[in-house]
């Protein structure tokens, strides 16, 4: 290692060393303080050596959140490993991909997600080893007897450039891609965050969103930078969560729009005592004018912030603080910006020659600073072209303001953002028009109450077809996430095409240019 | 350069990008926007780069606080070059001796050093080129002239552990060490400190502490983290002080406890319009609790932030944060303590064998992680001593609590704090044992309602001898600092030795075990 470069492990040592009595985790009643936490890390890290991890080799961990995701990151840092949490949303054939892609041979699965074990060792055959972390089954080791018949492992100190991690995300081409994170990229997002006004975390943070997801991650990162103690839920209930903001005495959360929403919509919401509640970080998608007054004036105490990133920046690259939202929702209201840049990261607004545009003149967000990935795993090329003049590519559109605030105008890349969760149109467009009766397709988001937007598809059906849209979902279903499947569809004639032949997707978000398209068919979300 | 770590001058691209219009610089009447900043820093580049200057060579500034600080900073960085302000409480001497250790060929100087230049030529002929900031003279360019007939440069980029400053500093082995920071440590120290709560600096920040010094270049580096406004004052002078922070509408300043004193004190305090006050830091010495209910009862807006550090670690190493402050002055009060590790260092403390004690024990701090210095300069085997084991040595003793607040207890090094100045004893007793009348010597710290700790020095006359203090000062006076000259002097008939023939100065710090010593003399300080 470099002497003195940045080490995730860091803020464990810290926390053992200076608070080993104070609490670490809450997960439901289970509780854990420091000393406990660094006792199982270099406990874990022994069961990965005694697997035969060898430094830079990937660990894998397929769960919903639990107190095992920071002690699965630390022991994995702790071993010289790089983590490769997977995501629980996409299909077996989505997971096996990223596993099998970056080679992870050592995997801990939850009893939530046993049932997906047989199939993913076929698809898998990279995987070697299942760590069970709280059931039985043929050909799996047991979690917890395994770390408690380990000794601990001496670390194996990894820092800066080191790889991290690697974290997969949808691509444009369709597949999705494992992003490269060093130790240091991940460290420097979250210093950038908590070195914002306002915005270190406080005694407790709880982690709502999932923890295979890097924003998630970044803001466990946040937490250990500020000493906090981390409490879990396994996913996002809105009574789970109220019970545990009260019982937790909860001082920061994350929270997508729609999960707001749903907090300020139960029935139950005042019989909570939430006074420890000081911050509300949200971000992922916009928050209307309306829904910020509502959850304003329900937590008058609570400072919100704003975060703007992609997983390929570690991934925070603009801030909204709680000083910017204080500006009110006036006239002159910061709200419908992203922030200013935090203070790790350089951003620039260019145009398709990467050459630089004047304030408020739309282009492409590029960064470049700490946080930007080493690359795509064994993508050189993709990795040549975002990175390209040693400027990462966001494939974003934004304005900047003569203040340093900069507003999303579109995005590049033709990404749907569906309740928090990124969909990459081109993905949904290829299972769709794997369908035998689909000639044409364009998915396209269309502005959603619940979602904040959907997935919608604009689809020309073969010659004399009459295929309907519960059809194609069903269709879809087995090819890619629930969370990916149209949401409604329109039947079209044509599709507007531009002079070199692509689908002019502007056009159709614009409203009705098609016409004769009716929205027919709204499936439920799974 | 590795495309993505730290350069320094990230900050000023920043600025200039997003705030153009904003100020970036109050000094006196001269106000300067980002815009302008940025022009005059690639110019100043320009000329460093027609000076000849290389990538990773050294440029010196000698002058008084002055908003030319902020441009020579950024133009050197920009230049590819590494800044070595130089120390104006020195000696001539001491002076040409740090810029000979670390061939220094360009130096800016301010007028009220002009008088200095010749002897700084003739003791360090390494100086090949002079630029007079406010002055004219003989063989010397004059600065505006330079910059304004200059192109500006194109940047050349350096990052990471590339090397950004060489910082002079007192040595125990009495000459000065130059401290080798790389653009990572004196960027993650910052981070470390604007990361803690309630800590990042607020729109602007008065530079009353010399910027030669690390600690100032530290509080500059974190004002460009939070994108604030930088105001200067020549030196710290109390009416000069009040008169700024009102009309530069100063939110955050940093002040030594003599500094707090004299600005309490000041006749016409309550004259001046303080409420754009927000934060006060203080550091360098401990504060006494009379002296922190009064500043705190006079400044109720007021956080206060104590820092704890090094030039070795760049130098931020603990902070007692305004919510530690929060917690009064009784019985469980923080204010003994320097407060937690930031969130970028590791702090141990251990034995001379470098193992670690338990919770309360004193032993050396000891701190490892990306502020640590690269080394001395030129200096390899006090380098290696310093940084035995991957951590650097202190030579603060001190004892961690059961929260992780650390409080000083001694110091190995053997230094006097005195007004906020570290002065090394064994210095001042070389200085001393050089007059042919001091036939033994022992400096120690007494402790000093105005300083803090005053320099006290216990003499052996040679046998015959009368000479007193005033002469041996006078002696001094060519050799050292003037803040480093005994204010006050014991003569006796001998020293308590330890079996080793070390002189036991613990012993002459804890009073009168020496019979028949007695103040003798106190001259004014210079």
């Amino acid at each position: 290692m470099n002497g003195f470069a940045h080490y995730l492990t860091q803020s464990l040592h810290r926390a053992v060393r200076q608070t080993p009595e104070r609490l670490a985790t809450i997960d439901g009643p289970r509780r854990k303080s420091w000393q406990e936490i660094g006792l199982d890390v270099s406990r874990l890290a022994g069961v990965f050596r005694a697997l035969g991890l060898e430094p830079g080799d990937r660990v894998g961990l397929l769960a919903q959140n639990h107190d095992t995701f920071l002690i699965y990151f630390f022991a994995t840092w702790w071993a010289g490993g790089v983590i490769n949490p997977v995501n629980i949303r996409w299909t077996p054939a989505e997971m096996a991909f990223s596993l099998t892609d970056c080679e992870t041979r050592i995997l801990i699965v939850d009893g939530k997600h046993a049932d997906l074990v047989p199939e993913l060792r076929r698809l898998a055959p990279c995987l070697e080893h299942i760590l069970a972390l709280d059931w039985a089954g043929d050909g799996v080791t047991d979690y917890r007897w395994a770390i408690s018949s380990t000794p601990p492992a001496i670390e194996h100190l990894r820092s800066g450039d080191d790889l991290a991690a690697v974290l997969y995300t949808g691509g444009t081409t369709g597949r999705s891609k494992g992003v490269m994170l060093s130790h240091r990229a991940l460290t420097a997002s979250s210093l950038g965050y908590v070195g914002r006004a306002g915005c270190s975390i406080g005694p407790v943070i709880l982690h709502t969103a999932p923890l295979f997801h890097v924003g998630a991650i970044s803001g466990m990162i946040s937490g250990w930078l500020s000493g906090s103690t981390h409490a879990f839920v396994p996913a996002f209930e809105p009574e789970a969560v109220l019970q545990t903001l009260q019982e937790a005495h909860v001082s920061d959360v994350f929270l997508v729009p729609t999960m707001i929403q749903a907090i300020l919509d139960h029935p139950n919401l005042n019989k909570f005592d939430l006074r420890a509640l000081r911050k509300i970080l949200y971000g992922a998608a916009p928050i209307t004018p309306a829904l910020m007054d509502r959850i304003t004036r329900r937590f008058p105490q609570c400072g919100f912030a704003q975060a703007y990133g992609m997983t390929e920046l570690a991934p925070v690259v603009t801030l909204l603080s709680p000083d910017d939202h204080r500006s009110g929702t006036g006239e002159k209201s910061r709200l419908r910006s992203v922030g200013r840049p935090t203070a790790v990261v350089e951003v620039r607004i260019a145009d398709a020659d990467d050459g630089e545009v004047p304030p408020g003149t739309p282009g492409e967000i590029q960064v470049r600073g700490e946080t930007v990935m080493t690359g795509y795993w064994n993508r050189p090329e993709e990795t040549a072209a975002a990175l390209r003049g040693g400027w990462m590519h966001t494939g974003d559109v934004g304005a900047m303001d003569n203040d340093g605030y900069i507003s999303i105008v579109d995005r590049l890349k033709d990404m749907i953002i569906t309740g928090g969760e990124n969909v990459f149109s081109v993905e949904v467009e290829g299972a769709l028009a794997s369908h035998p009766e689909v000639s044409q397709c364009a998915v396209i988001g269309r502005s959603d109450q619940r979602w904040g937007e959907r997935v919608h598809a604009v689809v020309v059906r073969v010659q004399g077809s009459d295929v309907g849209g519960e059809a194609l979902s069903e269709h879809c279903r087995s090819l890619i996430a629930g969370f990916k499947i149209p949401r409604s569809y329109e039947f079209v004639d044509s599709l507007p095409l531009s002079a070199a032949g692509k689908v002019l997707k502007q056009g159709l978000r614009d409203g009705p240019t098609v016409a004769g398209s009716t929205p027919k068919f709204e499936p439920d979300r799974k």
